[in-house]
């Protein structure tokens, strides 16, 4: 058949159970959304004779290989010379690599070694595959008439950046896409995926474009897409079944495709000029950390405390010492203080608070763990708390990570009111 | 060869990324605790050619093959019917499965479809694997001597319990394991894959524990793995390797297995009584975060500021103006004082303060993006600044990451030079 991708995944920690495959479900994603066909994942160990083994019955059967992992400096990463050798070729040491592996280690201080430079070296007639993040570029190589061949290394951030500024346009220029696929997902906060799924039932059965729905740490999704033989085309198809969605499920959607809960509310200050302030208990700097992901995020972000002790409640944040004896540390009271405190100190527009139980430990039959209290200080002065209630089973970092998005969609939902 | 496990993974799904392949990083764990060599891992969609084919490959290379997927009630629901196909076995109906799939839908109030009575039939001569959970069971079936196959639904949460109440007491008694399989993984930083490798190179040949290393999100780690009859066995053979190892890298070295930077600090702490504050600029919380990660963290961390704004810095943490208007907030000596500050606003008996450009905007000559300060004020008074480097192609969250990762590295040092 000889028509279709193969993605080879190389590194026996994954044959070991040490890491989970998800270089596999971007680059099957990926491969979907170009139109490309993909019908086997392989996966073997940092072994010369299995590798090769595997790339023989991959070019059996594929046109497109793609490999991860195997790319690094050290003795067991053997991928680029197991590829050369399969196919015959000698490897040849390309300056520019080695350059900019120099470069690299000179910005950071760092010492190469005799191991680095093999980094440099690619099968003749092989081009670069460039790596915008680390050292190791990979490989774009036609090894043979109809057999492209494709390397990138297995840390998904490096990856990633190479699959998005190289390895997909070149498959789209080459024509491996049948046709073009398009997508648009629309993200979800304070809906579970089954009662989003059953709001928008009636439109699975749709052929084209197909709806589906997903979650993702516990956020839910839905990906419309279309193909077509454009991407305006596919846009067309797109919209109608965009709007009936959002005319269903509007109220929880935040974004769609690359927004993000920070990036929204970040927009929403932005745009009015406002300004915003945290104070954190359970969350302990995460809403903070999520709010400053956001590059320019220093332009509405103007820090915060975190109050992870009763005193520092008190001496940063005024809450008075009396409430947290009277209601405890996690109580509408105290949250509602500590926003209005941040917001005052900090000298905002608004203040946003956490006061949570995560646990494990620390809960008790009134105060379970999983119980929070989310305040918002707003700039006229008006404050409120909304109690959240998690399921203790979720786990402590779930429930943390679950705050500080609820904090985020309550923020973006009173200034929304608001504004 | 014909000696080890193939893991085939059976779903159009996992071709279109649209779920992550958990149950092959699951049974590899598992593999691995059992000490069942492990070599293989294919996907395939619900397509009977291809999975015919995967089977050929995987029976001509293996003794042990695991599927995992295809057994529902839908037509495009393959595997038993491919399998019995592949070696020439008749399909029959087992009453005892059928009746439990009655008996499970009269519970739930669900009506069976002519679908469901498939799920009933396995090869003649194949074994019942049973499922606790759901309706579809597995098989076990030596189809051949010397190839053993189970086979598994796709759903973890009806796999895991097959496995563990099953399949594993079976592979055990049969004697599959090859002994045991022990690892110790050394987890560093601060120091790269390839310089470690180096240092340790000649351990790579190694055949019983074997050595090897690789790097997650930036972490450098060495696993050492161990064959033995026993678990005690296996510590015993791993244990003057790891010595060997330390010996040399020692210095890097910063834990092993299931610590983090955060429970190490976070164990040094609680052990001596001392309590932590944390000032953060361009990490925006993520050194809390990191810290509060760990339950109980609350003995020891009292909380921080995040001083975003320079304004921030100046009224919580006393930062002196004009050490920010002669040397700007990125500087040795604003780090210097916004680490004494939060020590003495909150009472600490060490202050860890951050503050750098993690771009991608924000970067000058004089202060590229990359450029970081970690201040530390010591219980005794003493304070100092450490400069970091990173290469701003990483970009803005690899930078903030490896940052608070250095920070907490750089607190565990000073912690031990001291303690």
């Amino acid at each position: 058949m000889n028509v279709g991708a193969e993605v080879l995944c190389i590194g026996t920690e994954l044959l070991l159970g040490e890491i989970l495959n998800s270089n596999a479900q971007y680059l099957a994603q990926q491969l979907a959304l170009l139109g490309v066909p993909h019908f086997y994942q392989t996966v073997v160990g940092d072994n010369p004779d299995r590798i090769h083994q595997a790339l023989a019955i991959a070019a059996s059967r594929s046109n497109l290989i793609i490999t991860t992992g195997g790319l690094g400096p050290t003795p067991d990463d053997l991928t680029t010379e197991a590829i050369a050798n399969f196919f015959d070729a000698p490897l040849e040491e390309r300056p520019e690599i080695w350059e900019r592996i120099q470069e690299m280690a000179a910005q950071t201080g760092r010492t190469l070694t005799a191991n680095n430079r093999k980094q440099a070296l690619l099968p003749k007639g092989a081009d670069i595959l460039p790596n915008p993040v680390g050292t190791a570029p990979g490989m774009v190589w036609e090894a043979r008439p109809n057999l492209l061949i494709l390397t990138f290394p297995g840390v998904p951030s490096e990856l990633y950046p190479m699959w998005q500024q190289t390895a997909s346009p070149l498959l789209k220029a080459r024509n491996y896409g049948n046709g073009t696929f398009h997508s648009k997902v629309l993200l979800y906060w304070g809906i579970a995926e089954s009662a989003l799924a059953t709001k928008v039932n009636h439109l699975f059965a749709l052929q084209n474009p197909t709806v589906a729905p997903y979650a993702n740490y516990g956020q839910a999704r839905l990906r419309i897409t279309a193909r077509a033989n454009s991407q305006e085309e596919a846009i067309a198809l797109i919209a109608p079944v965009e709007a009936e969605i959002l005319r269903l499920t509007g109220e929880f959607c935040y974004g769609a495709d690359e927004d993000t809960l920070a990036t929204v509310a970040g927009r929403l200050l932005q745009t009015s000029g406002q300004t915003l302030a945290v104070a954190e208990s359970c969350t302990g700097g995460w809403l903070g950390e999520t709010l400053t992901e956001v590059s320019g995020s220093s332009s509405y972000f103007l820090g915060g405390v975190i109050s992870y002790s009763n005193d520092v409640k008190v001496d940063l944040l005024n809450v008075e010492r009396q409430a947290l004896d009277q209601y405890g540390a996690v109580s509408e009271i105290v949250a509602q203080q500590m926003a209005i405190g941040v917001k005052t100190k900090l000298h905002s527009d608004w203040g946003i608070s956490i006061t949570g139980i995560a646990g494990p430990s620390g809960g008790t039959d009134a105060k379970p763990v999983g119980l929070v209290y989310v305040g918002i200080a707003h700039p006229d002065g008006k404050v409120e708390a909304i109690e959240l209630r998690f399921s203790p089973s979720r786990g402590r970092n779930w429930i943390r990570k679950a705050t500080v998005m609820s904090a985020l969609d309550l923020f973006r939902k009173r200034f929304v009111m608001i504004g």
